[in-house]
Protein backbone atom coordinates (compact mmCIF):
# COMPACT_ATOMS: atom_id res chain seq x y z
CA UNK A 1 0.00 0.00 0.00
CA UNK A 2 1.07 3.15 -0.70
CA UNK A 3 2.01 5.38 2.59
CA UNK A 4 0.37 8.71 3.74
CA UNK A 5 3.71 10.18 3.27
CA UNK A 6 3.19 9.43 -0.89
CA UNK A 7 0.08 10.73 -1.16
CA UNK A 8 1.13 14.10 0.12
CA UNK A 9 3.88 13.65 -2.17
CA UNK A 10 0.98 13.92 -4.82
CA UNK A 11 -0.70 16.95 -3.56
CA UNK A 12 -1.01 19.34 -6.18
CA UNK A 13 -0.76 22.98 -6.42
CA UNK A 14 -2.64 23.11 -9.83
CA UNK A 15 -4.39 26.73 -9.26
CA UNK A 16 -1.61 29.41 -9.28
CA UNK A 17 -2.82 32.81 -9.14
CA UNK A 18 -0.76 36.02 -8.39
CA UNK A 19 -1.70 38.05 -5.44
CA UNK A 20 -4.24 40.64 -6.62
CA UNK A 21 -3.82 44.49 -6.67
CA UNK A 22 -4.94 46.71 -3.84
CA UNK A 23 -6.30 48.67 -6.53
CA UNK A 24 -9.36 50.81 -5.61
CA UNK A 25 -12.31 48.67 -8.37
CA UNK A 26 -15.83 49.79 -9.40
CA UNK A 27 -18.01 47.78 -6.98
CA UNK A 28 -20.10 45.06 -7.45
CA UNK A 29 -23.17 45.39 -5.16
CA UNK A 30 -22.13 43.95 -2.22
CA UNK A 31 -25.19 41.15 -0.11
CA UNK A 32 -27.06 43.06 1.93
CA UNK A 33 -25.09 43.92 5.05
CA UNK A 34 -24.81 40.84 7.58
CA UNK A 35 -26.54 40.92 10.55
CA UNK A 36 -24.83 38.08 11.91
CA UNK A 37 -22.55 38.54 14.44
CA UNK A 38 -19.33 36.90 14.25
CA UNK A 39 -18.90 34.88 17.31
CA UNK A 40 -15.04 34.46 16.93
CA UNK A 41 -13.85 36.66 20.52
CA UNK A 42 -11.72 35.39 22.90
CA UNK A 43 -14.52 34.90 25.23
CA UNK A 44 -16.97 32.80 22.70
CA UNK A 45 -13.77 30.52 21.70
CA UNK A 46 -13.36 29.74 25.77
CA UNK A 47 -16.46 29.18 26.24
CA UNK A 48 -17.62 27.06 23.62
CA UNK A 49 -16.17 24.38 21.32
CA UNK A 50 -14.53 26.52 18.60
CA UNK A 51 -16.19 24.27 15.59
CA UNK A 52 -19.76 25.14 17.15
CA UNK A 53 -19.26 28.82 17.33
CA UNK A 54 -18.13 28.53 13.30
CA UNK A 55 -20.88 25.98 12.49
CA UNK A 56 -23.53 28.64 14.26
CA UNK A 57 -22.08 31.72 12.07
CA UNK A 58 -21.87 29.52 8.91
CA UNK A 59 -25.55 28.47 9.40
CA UNK A 60 -26.50 31.81 10.45
CA UNK A 61 -25.17 33.43 7.26
CA UNK A 62 -27.08 31.04 4.96
CA UNK A 63 -30.04 31.32 6.72
CA UNK A 64 -30.12 35.01 5.97
CA UNK A 65 -30.35 34.46 2.02
CA UNK A 66 -32.00 31.24 2.19
CA UNK A 67 -35.30 31.64 4.10
CA UNK A 68 -38.78 29.69 3.42
CA UNK A 69 -40.38 31.55 1.05
CA UNK A 70 -42.72 31.49 -1.64
CA UNK A 71 -42.90 28.84 -3.48
CA UNK A 72 -42.54 26.84 -0.28
CA UNK A 73 -42.74 23.53 -2.23
CA UNK A 74 -38.83 24.60 -3.55
CA UNK A 75 -38.08 26.69 -0.26
CA UNK A 76 -39.04 23.98 2.56
CA UNK A 77 -37.43 21.42 0.58
CA UNK A 78 -34.30 23.17 0.36
CA UNK A 79 -34.15 24.77 3.88
CA UNK A 80 -35.00 21.12 5.54
CA UNK A 81 -31.95 19.11 3.20
CA UNK A 82 -29.34 21.99 4.08
CA UNK A 83 -29.58 22.13 7.56
CA UNK A 84 -30.68 18.41 8.15
CA UNK A 85 -27.11 17.21 6.48
CA UNK A 86 -24.64 15.75 8.50
CA UNK A 87 -21.97 18.71 9.95
CA UNK A 88 -18.71 18.43 8.54
CA UNK A 89 -15.45 20.08 9.74
CA UNK A 90 -14.86 21.42 6.11
CA UNK A 91 -16.55 24.80 6.51
CA UNK A 92 -15.23 25.67 9.67
CA UNK A 93 -11.73 24.87 8.18
CA UNK A 94 -12.11 27.30 5.78
CA UNK A 95 -13.47 30.08 8.27
CA UNK A 96 -10.29 28.44 10.27
CA UNK A 97 -8.24 28.84 7.42
CA UNK A 98 -8.61 32.27 6.83
CA UNK A 99 -8.14 33.51 10.57
CA UNK A 100 -4.72 31.49 10.33
CA UNK A 101 -3.37 34.29 7.44
CA UNK A 102 -4.99 37.22 9.50
CA UNK A 103 -8.20 37.17 7.50
CA UNK A 104 -11.24 38.43 8.99
CA UNK A 105 -13.29 35.77 9.46
CA UNK A 106 -16.78 37.81 7.29
CA UNK A 107 -14.14 37.70 4.43
CA UNK A 108 -14.58 33.75 4.28
CA UNK A 109 -18.25 33.34 5.31
CA UNK A 110 -19.88 32.88 1.99
CA UNK A 111 -17.31 30.21 1.08
CA UNK A 112 -17.86 28.52 4.00
CA UNK A 113 -21.57 28.69 3.55
CA UNK A 114 -20.93 27.68 -0.19
CA UNK A 115 -18.98 24.71 0.53
CA UNK A 116 -21.69 23.56 3.26
CA UNK A 117 -24.00 23.62 0.83
CA UNK A 118 -22.08 21.54 -1.50
CA UNK A 119 -21.51 18.96 1.26
CA UNK A 120 -25.59 18.44 1.55
CA UNK A 121 -26.06 18.70 -2.10
CA UNK A 122 -24.08 15.57 -2.35
CA UNK A 123 -25.06 14.05 0.83
CA UNK A 124 -28.80 14.48 -0.13
CA UNK A 125 -27.65 12.64 -4.02
CA UNK A 126 -25.81 9.85 -2.13
CA UNK A 127 -29.19 9.07 0.19
CA UNK A 128 -31.45 9.11 -3.14
CA UNK A 129 -33.00 6.21 -4.07
CA UNK A 130 -32.66 5.38 -7.69
CA UNK A 131 -33.60 2.44 -9.27
CA UNK A 132 -30.05 0.90 -10.01
CA UNK A 133 -28.81 1.03 -6.56
CA UNK A 134 -28.75 -1.98 -4.29
CA UNK A 135 -28.21 -0.79 -0.94
CA UNK A 136 -31.11 -0.64 0.99
CA UNK A 137 -31.80 2.99 1.89
CA UNK A 138 -31.33 3.75 5.48
CA UNK A 139 -32.13 7.62 5.29
CA UNK A 140 -35.47 8.75 6.48
CA UNK A 141 -36.68 10.73 3.64
CA UNK A 142 -38.87 13.87 4.65
CA UNK A 143 -39.25 14.03 0.52
CA UNK A 144 -39.67 12.03 -2.34
CA UNK A 145 -36.43 11.40 -4.48
CA UNK A 146 -38.27 13.56 -7.46
CA UNK A 147 -38.26 16.89 -4.95
CA UNK A 148 -34.87 15.50 -3.21
CA UNK A 149 -32.78 15.85 -6.65
CA UNK A 150 -34.53 18.93 -7.97
CA UNK A 151 -33.58 20.22 -4.83
CA UNK A 152 -30.39 19.58 -5.00
CA UNK A 153 -30.04 21.03 -8.34
CA UNK A 154 -31.25 24.33 -6.58
CA UNK A 155 -28.68 23.80 -3.68
CA UNK A 156 -25.95 23.54 -5.77
CA UNK A 157 -26.59 27.08 -7.89
CA UNK A 158 -27.47 28.85 -4.66
CA UNK A 159 -23.72 28.52 -2.96
CA UNK A 160 -21.83 29.42 -6.31
CA UNK A 161 -24.84 32.51 -6.09
CA UNK A 162 -23.94 32.82 -2.69
CA UNK A 163 -20.23 32.99 -3.32
CA UNK A 164 -20.34 35.30 -6.50
CA UNK A 165 -22.86 37.92 -4.80
CA UNK A 166 -19.64 38.02 -1.72
CA UNK A 167 -17.73 40.27 -3.85
CA UNK A 168 -17.17 43.92 -2.58
CA UNK A 169 -15.78 45.26 -5.73
CA UNK A 170 -12.00 44.06 -4.27
CA UNK A 171 -11.80 40.39 -4.34
CA UNK A 172 -13.42 39.41 -7.16
CA UNK A 173 -10.43 37.67 -8.68
CA UNK A 174 -9.75 36.07 -5.25
CA UNK A 175 -13.35 34.90 -5.30
CA UNK A 176 -12.95 33.69 -8.72
CA UNK A 177 -10.13 31.72 -7.84
CA UNK A 178 -12.19 30.15 -4.55
CA UNK A 179 -15.17 29.13 -7.45
CA UNK A 180 -12.68 27.11 -9.20
CA UNK A 181 -11.00 25.25 -6.20
CA UNK A 182 -14.25 24.65 -5.04
CA UNK A 183 -15.94 23.14 -8.34
CA UNK A 184 -12.73 21.31 -9.03
CA UNK A 185 -13.01 19.56 -5.42
CA UNK A 186 -16.78 18.59 -5.84
CA UNK A 187 -16.49 17.72 -9.36
CA UNK A 188 -15.25 15.14 -11.22
CA UNK A 189 -11.32 15.69 -9.71
CA UNK A 190 -12.71 14.85 -6.54
CA UNK A 191 -15.80 14.27 -4.74
CA UNK A 192 -17.79 12.64 -7.66
CA UNK A 193 -14.69 10.59 -8.24
CA UNK A 194 -14.36 9.07 -5.21
CA UNK A 195 -18.03 8.44 -5.43
CA UNK A 196 -17.36 6.68 -8.71
CA UNK A 197 -14.94 4.48 -7.03
CA UNK A 198 -17.30 3.51 -4.51
CA UNK A 199 -19.49 2.66 -6.89
CA UNK A 200 -17.25 0.66 -9.01
CA UNK A 201 -16.13 -1.15 -5.44
CA UNK A 202 -19.54 -1.98 -4.63
CA UNK A 203 -21.03 -5.83 -5.37
CA UNK A 204 -24.63 -6.08 -7.00
CA UNK A 205 -25.66 -7.20 -3.36
CA UNK A 206 -25.20 -3.84 -2.27
CA UNK A 207 -21.25 -4.98 -0.07
CA UNK A 208 -18.53 -2.98 -0.83
CA UNK A 209 -15.38 -4.81 -1.42
CA UNK A 210 -12.45 -2.87 0.37
CA UNK A 211 -9.15 -2.93 -1.08
CA UNK A 212 -6.89 -0.91 1.34
CA UNK A 213 -5.11 0.92 -1.57
CA UNK A 214 -8.46 1.82 -3.21
CA UNK A 215 -10.11 3.01 0.41
CA UNK A 216 -7.16 5.30 0.61
CA UNK A 217 -7.65 6.73 -2.74
CA UNK A 218 -11.37 7.41 -2.19
CA UNK A 219 -10.27 9.37 1.20
CA UNK A 220 -7.62 11.17 -1.16
CA UNK A 221 -10.56 12.49 -3.30
CA UNK A 222 -13.05 13.02 -0.89
CA UNK A 223 -12.28 14.32 2.43
CA UNK A 224 -8.96 14.63 1.47
CA UNK A 225 -9.04 17.27 -1.69
CA UNK A 226 -12.84 18.70 0.57
CA UNK A 227 -10.20 19.78 3.24
CA UNK A 228 -7.82 20.51 1.54
CA UNK A 229 -9.85 22.89 -0.96
CA UNK A 230 -11.12 24.21 2.24
CA UNK A 231 -7.64 25.14 3.74
CA UNK A 232 -6.83 27.15 0.45
CA UNK A 233 -10.16 29.03 0.02
CA UNK A 234 -10.08 30.43 3.73
CA UNK A 235 -5.73 31.35 3.07
CA UNK A 236 -6.74 33.08 -0.54
CA UNK A 237 -9.52 35.03 0.82
CA UNK A 238 -8.23 35.80 4.11
CA UNK A 239 -5.38 37.41 2.05
CA UNK A 240 -2.66 34.80 2.52
CA UNK A 241 0.61 34.60 0.73
CA UNK A 242 1.13 32.02 -2.21
CA UNK A 243 3.08 30.32 0.68
CA UNK A 244 0.67 30.27 3.23
CA UNK A 245 -2.14 29.11 0.74
CA UNK A 246 0.12 25.94 -0.02
CA UNK A 247 0.56 24.85 2.70
CA UNK A 248 -2.94 25.47 3.99
CA UNK A 249 -3.60 23.20 0.98
CA UNK A 250 -1.37 19.94 2.65
CA UNK A 251 -2.83 20.82 6.33
CA UNK A 252 -6.12 20.53 5.16
CA UNK A 253 -4.98 17.46 2.60
CA UNK A 254 -3.63 16.15 5.96
CA UNK A 255 -6.36 16.86 7.86
CA UNK A 256 -9.47 15.61 5.08
CA UNK A 257 -6.96 12.61 5.17
CA UNK A 258 -7.52 11.60 9.00
CA UNK A 259 -10.94 12.19 8.83
CA UNK A 260 -11.65 10.44 6.53
CA UNK A 261 -9.79 7.17 7.78
CA UNK A 262 -11.31 7.45 10.55
CA UNK A 263 -14.71 7.67 9.03
CA UNK A 264 -13.63 4.24 7.87
CA UNK A 265 -12.46 2.76 11.09
CA UNK A 266 -8.87 3.36 10.45
CA UNK A 267 -8.38 5.49 13.86
CA UNK A 268 -5.13 4.68 14.09
CA UNK A 269 -2.07 3.66 12.69
CA UNK A 270 1.54 4.91 10.71
CA UNK A 271 -0.89 6.40 8.36
CA UNK A 272 -2.63 8.48 10.54
CA UNK A 273 0.53 9.14 12.62
CA UNK A 274 1.93 10.98 9.62
CA UNK A 275 -0.54 12.76 8.54
CA UNK A 276 -0.74 14.56 11.97
CA UNK A 277 2.70 15.40 11.92
CA UNK A 278 2.96 16.43 8.61
CA UNK A 279 -0.07 18.80 9.54
CA UNK A 280 1.72 19.73 13.00
CA UNK A 281 4.87 20.56 10.26
CA UNK A 282 3.23 22.72 8.30
CA UNK A 283 1.55 24.53 10.94
CA UNK A 284 4.73 24.84 12.51
CA UNK A 285 4.96 27.62 9.74
CA UNK A 286 2.48 29.75 11.11
CA UNK A 287 4.49 29.69 15.02
CA UNK A 288 3.71 33.60 14.94
CA UNK A 289 0.18 33.80 14.12
CA UNK A 290 -2.99 32.77 16.11
CA UNK A 291 -2.97 28.76 15.78
CA UNK A 292 -5.39 27.92 18.92
CA UNK A 293 -8.29 27.74 16.66
CA UNK A 294 -7.13 25.55 13.93
CA UNK A 295 -5.60 23.14 15.96
CA UNK A 296 -8.41 23.07 18.49
CA UNK A 297 -10.41 22.11 15.29
CA UNK A 298 -8.05 20.03 13.88
CA UNK A 299 -8.06 18.20 17.67
CA UNK A 300 -4.10 17.80 16.89
CA UNK B 1 -55.27 34.14 -18.17
CA UNK B 2 -52.78 36.29 -18.27
CA UNK B 3 -50.83 37.98 -21.18
CA UNK B 4 -48.15 37.49 -22.39
CA UNK B 5 -47.76 41.60 -22.21
CA UNK B 6 -48.38 41.18 -18.38
CA UNK B 7 -45.91 38.28 -18.66
CA UNK B 8 -43.42 41.12 -19.71
CA UNK B 9 -44.38 43.65 -17.37
CA UNK B 10 -43.02 41.14 -14.60
CA UNK B 11 -40.25 40.85 -16.21
CA UNK B 12 -37.70 41.75 -13.31
CA UNK B 13 -34.07 43.55 -13.74
CA UNK B 14 -32.62 42.49 -10.50
CA UNK B 15 -28.84 42.32 -10.51
CA UNK B 16 -27.96 45.71 -11.54
CA UNK B 17 -24.12 46.14 -11.92
CA UNK B 18 -22.68 48.98 -12.61
CA UNK B 19 -19.46 49.00 -15.45
CA UNK B 20 -16.80 47.60 -14.42
CA UNK B 21 -13.59 50.42 -14.64
CA UNK B 22 -11.29 49.59 -17.06
CA UNK B 23 -8.06 49.56 -15.05
CA UNK B 24 -5.24 47.13 -15.68
CA UNK B 25 -5.46 44.79 -13.18
CA UNK B 26 -3.10 41.88 -12.47
CA UNK B 27 -3.97 39.13 -13.99
CA UNK B 28 -5.73 35.69 -12.73
CA UNK B 29 -4.01 33.30 -15.43
CA UNK B 30 -6.68 32.48 -17.91
CA UNK B 31 -7.45 29.50 -19.56
CA UNK B 32 -5.07 28.07 -22.40
CA UNK B 33 -4.94 29.86 -25.66
CA UNK B 34 -8.53 28.42 -27.36
CA UNK B 35 -7.37 26.69 -30.52
CA UNK B 36 -10.84 27.35 -32.12
CA UNK B 37 -11.43 29.67 -35.09
CA UNK B 38 -14.56 31.18 -34.72
CA UNK B 39 -16.22 31.10 -37.39
CA UNK B 40 -18.52 34.32 -37.43
CA UNK B 41 -17.81 35.53 -40.55
CA UNK B 42 -19.83 37.56 -43.39
CA UNK B 43 -18.92 34.21 -45.13
CA UNK B 44 -19.66 31.28 -42.93
CA UNK B 45 -22.51 33.59 -41.74
CA UNK B 46 -24.24 32.96 -45.34
CA UNK B 47 -23.16 29.56 -46.36
CA UNK B 48 -24.28 28.00 -42.98
CA UNK B 49 -27.23 28.69 -40.60
CA UNK B 50 -26.16 31.34 -37.38
CA UNK B 51 -27.32 28.95 -34.86
CA UNK B 52 -25.35 26.34 -36.66
CA UNK B 53 -22.21 27.82 -36.55
CA UNK B 54 -22.19 29.49 -33.33
CA UNK B 55 -23.69 25.88 -31.72
CA UNK B 56 -20.37 24.06 -33.32
CA UNK B 57 -17.84 27.16 -31.78
CA UNK B 58 -19.01 27.02 -28.14
CA UNK B 59 -19.41 22.79 -28.63
CA UNK B 60 -15.57 23.10 -29.87
CA UNK B 61 -14.28 25.44 -26.50
CA UNK B 62 -16.35 22.47 -24.33
CA UNK B 63 -14.27 20.08 -25.97
CA UNK B 64 -10.93 21.59 -25.15
CA UNK B 65 -11.19 21.32 -21.34
CA UNK B 66 -14.10 18.67 -21.52
CA UNK B 67 -11.21 15.61 -22.97
CA UNK B 68 -11.82 11.94 -22.76
CA UNK B 69 -9.54 11.28 -20.07
CA UNK B 70 -8.98 9.07 -17.15
CA UNK B 71 -10.73 8.27 -15.09
CA UNK B 72 -12.51 6.88 -18.03
CA UNK B 73 -15.53 6.29 -15.65
CA UNK B 74 -15.98 9.61 -14.77
CA UNK B 75 -15.15 11.54 -18.46
CA UNK B 76 -16.44 9.29 -21.00
CA UNK B 77 -20.47 9.39 -19.61
CA UNK B 78 -19.56 13.12 -19.19
CA UNK B 79 -18.49 13.49 -22.70
CA UNK B 80 -21.65 11.56 -24.24
CA UNK B 81 -24.16 13.30 -21.75
CA UNK B 82 -23.24 16.98 -22.59
CA UNK B 83 -23.07 16.27 -26.76
CA UNK B 84 -25.78 13.98 -27.04
CA UNK B 85 -28.48 16.55 -24.69
CA UNK B 86 -30.99 18.03 -27.01
CA UNK B 87 -29.67 21.35 -28.91
CA UNK B 88 -31.50 24.42 -27.71
CA UNK B 89 -30.99 27.90 -28.52
CA UNK B 90 -30.00 29.08 -25.05
CA UNK B 91 -26.49 29.23 -25.78
CA UNK B 92 -26.12 30.45 -29.00
CA UNK B 93 -28.42 33.33 -27.77
CA UNK B 94 -25.88 34.56 -25.66
CA UNK B 95 -22.99 34.75 -27.98
CA UNK B 96 -25.78 36.46 -30.39
CA UNK B 97 -26.44 38.94 -27.76
CA UNK B 98 -22.50 40.00 -27.15
CA UNK B 99 -22.17 40.29 -30.89
CA UNK B 100 -25.17 42.31 -30.79
CA UNK B 101 -23.70 45.09 -28.53
CA UNK B 102 -20.39 45.07 -30.17
CA UNK B 103 -18.69 42.09 -28.26
CA UNK B 104 -16.56 39.73 -29.45
CA UNK B 105 -17.74 36.21 -29.61
CA UNK B 106 -15.06 34.88 -27.55
CA UNK B 107 -15.65 36.87 -24.32
CA UNK B 108 -18.73 35.01 -23.58
CA UNK B 109 -17.76 31.93 -25.65
CA UNK B 110 -17.36 30.46 -21.65
CA UNK B 111 -20.42 31.38 -20.31
CA UNK B 112 -22.22 30.39 -23.91
CA UNK B 113 -20.80 27.24 -22.73
CA UNK B 114 -21.25 27.30 -18.90
CA UNK B 115 -25.12 27.59 -20.30
CA UNK B 116 -25.24 24.44 -22.72
CA UNK B 117 -23.41 22.46 -19.82
CA UNK B 118 -26.01 23.60 -17.49
CA UNK B 119 -29.03 22.66 -20.04
CA UNK B 120 -27.26 18.74 -20.74
CA UNK B 121 -27.37 18.22 -16.67
CA UNK B 122 -31.18 19.33 -16.18
CA UNK B 123 -31.67 16.87 -19.48
CA UNK B 124 -30.44 13.90 -18.09
CA UNK B 125 -31.74 15.23 -14.66
CA UNK B 126 -35.06 15.08 -16.13
CA UNK B 127 -34.62 11.90 -17.24
CA UNK B 128 -33.05 10.08 -14.52
CA UNK B 129 -35.14 6.55 -13.46
CA UNK B 130 -36.12 7.60 -9.44
CA UNK B 131 -38.06 5.15 -7.94
CA UNK B 132 -41.26 7.70 -7.24
CA UNK B 133 -41.59 8.69 -11.00
CA UNK B 134 -44.48 7.63 -12.40
CA UNK B 135 -43.58 7.56 -15.91
CA UNK B 136 -42.12 5.38 -18.19
CA UNK B 137 -38.45 6.50 -19.09
CA UNK B 138 -38.66 6.72 -22.65
CA UNK B 139 -35.19 7.97 -22.81
CA UNK B 140 -32.14 5.38 -24.57
CA UNK B 141 -29.72 5.38 -21.07
CA UNK B 142 -25.89 4.36 -22.23
CA UNK B 143 -25.53 4.56 -18.78
CA UNK B 144 -27.42 3.03 -15.34
CA UNK B 145 -28.82 5.69 -13.06
CA UNK B 146 -26.68 6.25 -10.83
CA UNK B 147 -23.40 6.96 -13.07
CA UNK B 148 -25.47 9.68 -14.79
CA UNK B 149 -26.74 11.14 -11.61
CA UNK B 150 -22.96 11.51 -10.70
CA UNK B 151 -21.94 12.71 -14.03
CA UNK B 152 -24.51 15.91 -13.31
CA UNK B 153 -22.93 16.29 -10.14
CA UNK B 154 -19.64 16.60 -12.33
CA UNK B 155 -21.08 18.68 -15.06
CA UNK B 156 -22.67 22.02 -13.05
CA UNK B 157 -19.45 22.69 -11.32
CA UNK B 158 -17.35 21.68 -14.52
CA UNK B 159 -19.74 24.72 -16.05
CA UNK B 160 -19.02 26.80 -12.99
CA UNK B 161 -15.47 26.21 -13.57
CA UNK B 162 -14.87 26.96 -16.67
CA UNK B 163 -16.77 30.32 -16.41
CA UNK B 164 -14.51 31.15 -13.48
CA UNK B 165 -11.54 30.24 -15.59
CA UNK B 166 -12.19 32.74 -18.23
CA UNK B 167 -11.45 35.80 -16.71
CA UNK B 168 -8.31 37.08 -18.26
CA UNK B 169 -7.89 39.66 -15.62
CA UNK B 170 -9.98 42.49 -16.67
CA UNK B 171 -13.71 41.12 -16.86
CA UNK B 172 -13.83 39.23 -13.35
CA UNK B 173 -16.64 41.37 -12.19
CA UNK B 174 -18.66 40.83 -14.96
CA UNK B 175 -18.07 36.90 -14.92
CA UNK B 176 -19.64 37.08 -10.99
CA UNK B 177 -22.70 38.69 -12.27
CA UNK B 178 -22.91 36.46 -14.70
CA UNK B 179 -22.82 33.66 -12.42
CA UNK B 180 -25.19 35.21 -10.49
CA UNK B 181 -27.26 35.05 -13.94
CA UNK B 182 -26.73 31.82 -14.80
CA UNK B 183 -27.28 30.37 -10.66
CA UNK B 184 -30.36 31.91 -10.35
CA UNK B 185 -31.85 31.08 -14.21
CA UNK B 186 -30.80 26.99 -13.51
CA UNK B 187 -31.51 27.55 -10.00
CA UNK B 188 -34.67 27.27 -7.51
CA UNK B 189 -35.95 30.66 -8.82
CA UNK B 190 -36.07 29.35 -12.81
CA UNK B 191 -35.65 26.02 -14.30
CA UNK B 192 -35.61 24.03 -10.57
CA UNK B 193 -39.25 25.99 -9.88
CA UNK B 194 -40.69 24.86 -13.34
CA UNK B 195 -39.40 21.44 -12.91
CA UNK B 196 -41.41 21.67 -9.13
CA UNK B 197 -44.67 22.71 -10.79
CA UNK B 198 -44.64 20.05 -13.65
CA UNK B 199 -44.00 18.00 -10.67
CA UNK B 200 -47.09 19.15 -8.70
CA UNK B 201 -49.27 18.83 -11.83
CA UNK B 202 -48.06 15.35 -12.76
CA UNK B 203 -51.25 12.62 -11.38
CA UNK B 204 -50.12 9.33 -9.99
CA UNK B 205 -50.47 7.80 -13.45
CA UNK B 206 -47.70 9.82 -15.09
CA UNK B 207 -50.30 12.00 -16.90
CA UNK B 208 -49.74 15.84 -16.64
CA UNK B 209 -52.54 18.10 -15.78
CA UNK B 210 -52.87 21.39 -18.23
CA UNK B 211 -54.09 24.28 -16.94
CA UNK B 212 -52.99 26.94 -19.67
CA UNK B 213 -51.91 29.65 -16.99
CA UNK B 214 -50.27 27.14 -15.23
CA UNK B 215 -47.88 25.84 -18.48
CA UNK B 216 -47.79 29.55 -19.23
CA UNK B 217 -46.08 30.11 -15.84
CA UNK B 218 -43.51 27.08 -16.39
CA UNK B 219 -42.86 28.20 -19.48
CA UNK B 220 -41.62 31.29 -18.35
CA UNK B 221 -39.63 30.14 -15.29
CA UNK B 222 -38.04 27.94 -18.16
CA UNK B 223 -37.21 28.60 -21.38
CA UNK B 224 -38.17 32.17 -20.25
CA UNK B 225 -35.58 32.70 -17.61
CA UNK B 226 -33.19 30.62 -19.72
CA UNK B 227 -33.06 32.58 -22.61
CA UNK B 228 -33.44 35.84 -21.29
CA UNK B 229 -29.96 34.69 -18.67
CA UNK B 230 -28.68 33.69 -22.20
CA UNK B 231 -29.05 37.52 -23.52
CA UNK B 232 -27.84 39.09 -20.23
CA UNK B 233 -24.71 36.97 -19.91
CA UNK B 234 -23.95 37.94 -23.80
CA UNK B 235 -25.06 41.56 -23.37
CA UNK B 236 -22.32 41.93 -19.84
CA UNK B 237 -19.42 40.05 -21.37
CA UNK B 238 -19.87 42.16 -24.71
CA UNK B 239 -19.80 44.77 -22.69
CA UNK B 240 -23.14 45.67 -23.37
CA UNK B 241 -24.51 49.31 -21.86
CA UNK B 242 -27.03 48.67 -18.93
CA UNK B 243 -29.85 49.53 -20.87
CA UNK B 244 -28.69 47.22 -23.73
CA UNK B 245 -28.40 44.83 -21.29
CA UNK B 246 -32.29 45.37 -19.74
CA UNK B 247 -33.45 45.30 -23.55
CA UNK B 248 -31.53 41.87 -24.19
CA UNK B 249 -33.22 40.34 -20.91
CA UNK B 250 -36.43 41.57 -22.16
CA UNK B 251 -35.50 40.24 -25.84
CA UNK B 252 -34.43 37.10 -24.62
CA UNK B 253 -37.83 36.46 -22.26
CA UNK B 254 -39.60 37.07 -25.34
CA UNK B 255 -37.85 34.55 -27.55
CA UNK B 256 -37.86 31.85 -24.65
CA UNK B 257 -41.56 32.14 -24.36
CA UNK B 258 -42.16 31.92 -28.13
CA UNK B 259 -39.63 28.59 -28.22
CA UNK B 260 -41.19 27.42 -24.67
CA UNK B 261 -45.06 27.97 -25.94
CA UNK B 262 -43.94 26.00 -29.51
CA UNK B 263 -42.29 23.35 -27.33
CA UNK B 264 -46.02 22.65 -25.44
CA UNK B 265 -47.73 23.07 -28.52
CA UNK B 266 -48.72 26.89 -28.78
CA UNK B 267 -47.16 27.81 -32.11
CA UNK B 268 -49.64 30.32 -33.03
CA UNK B 269 -52.16 32.73 -30.91
CA UNK B 270 -52.24 36.14 -29.39
CA UNK B 271 -49.01 35.14 -27.31
CA UNK B 272 -47.38 34.14 -29.56
CA UNK B 273 -47.11 37.43 -32.05
CA UNK B 274 -47.37 39.84 -28.90
CA UNK B 275 -44.16 37.93 -27.56
CA UNK B 276 -42.52 38.00 -31.10
CA UNK B 277 -43.96 42.10 -31.12
CA UNK B 278 -42.33 42.79 -27.90
CA UNK B 279 -39.15 41.25 -29.42
CA UNK B 280 -39.06 43.21 -32.85
CA UNK B 281 -39.73 46.50 -30.66
CA UNK B 282 -36.47 45.86 -28.60
CA UNK B 283 -34.43 45.35 -31.39
CA UNK B 284 -35.55 48.15 -33.12
CA UNK B 285 -33.17 49.87 -30.15
CA UNK B 286 -30.25 48.37 -31.95
CA UNK B 287 -30.87 49.38 -34.91
CA UNK B 288 -27.60 51.31 -35.64
CA UNK B 289 -26.06 47.42 -35.36
CA UNK B 290 -25.45 44.35 -36.48
CA UNK B 291 -29.35 42.92 -36.59
CA UNK B 292 -29.02 40.03 -38.73
CA UNK B 293 -27.27 37.42 -36.80
CA UNK B 294 -30.08 37.48 -33.68
CA UNK B 295 -32.84 38.07 -35.82
CA UNK B 296 -31.81 34.73 -38.09
CA UNK B 297 -31.33 33.30 -34.67
CA UNK B 298 -34.36 34.19 -33.28
CA UNK B 299 -36.57 33.64 -36.84
CA UNK B 300 -37.83 36.83 -36.33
Amino acid sequence: MATITSHFANVKSTVHFPCISNQRRSHLPPLKPTTVRMSMTQQTRNSQPYGASVQADIEAHIKQFLTIKEPLAVFEPMHHLVFNAPKTTVPALCLAACELVGGQRHRAISAASALLLMEAATYTHEHLPLTDRPKPVVKNHVFGPNVELLTVDGIVPFGFELLARSDDGENSERILRVMVEISRAVGSGGVVDAQYRKTMDTRSDGEEVCHVEEIMRMVEKYEGELHSCAAVCGGVLGGGSEDEIERLRKIGFCFGMIQGMAKRGFNEGNEVNEARNLALQELKFFKDKELDAIKILLNI
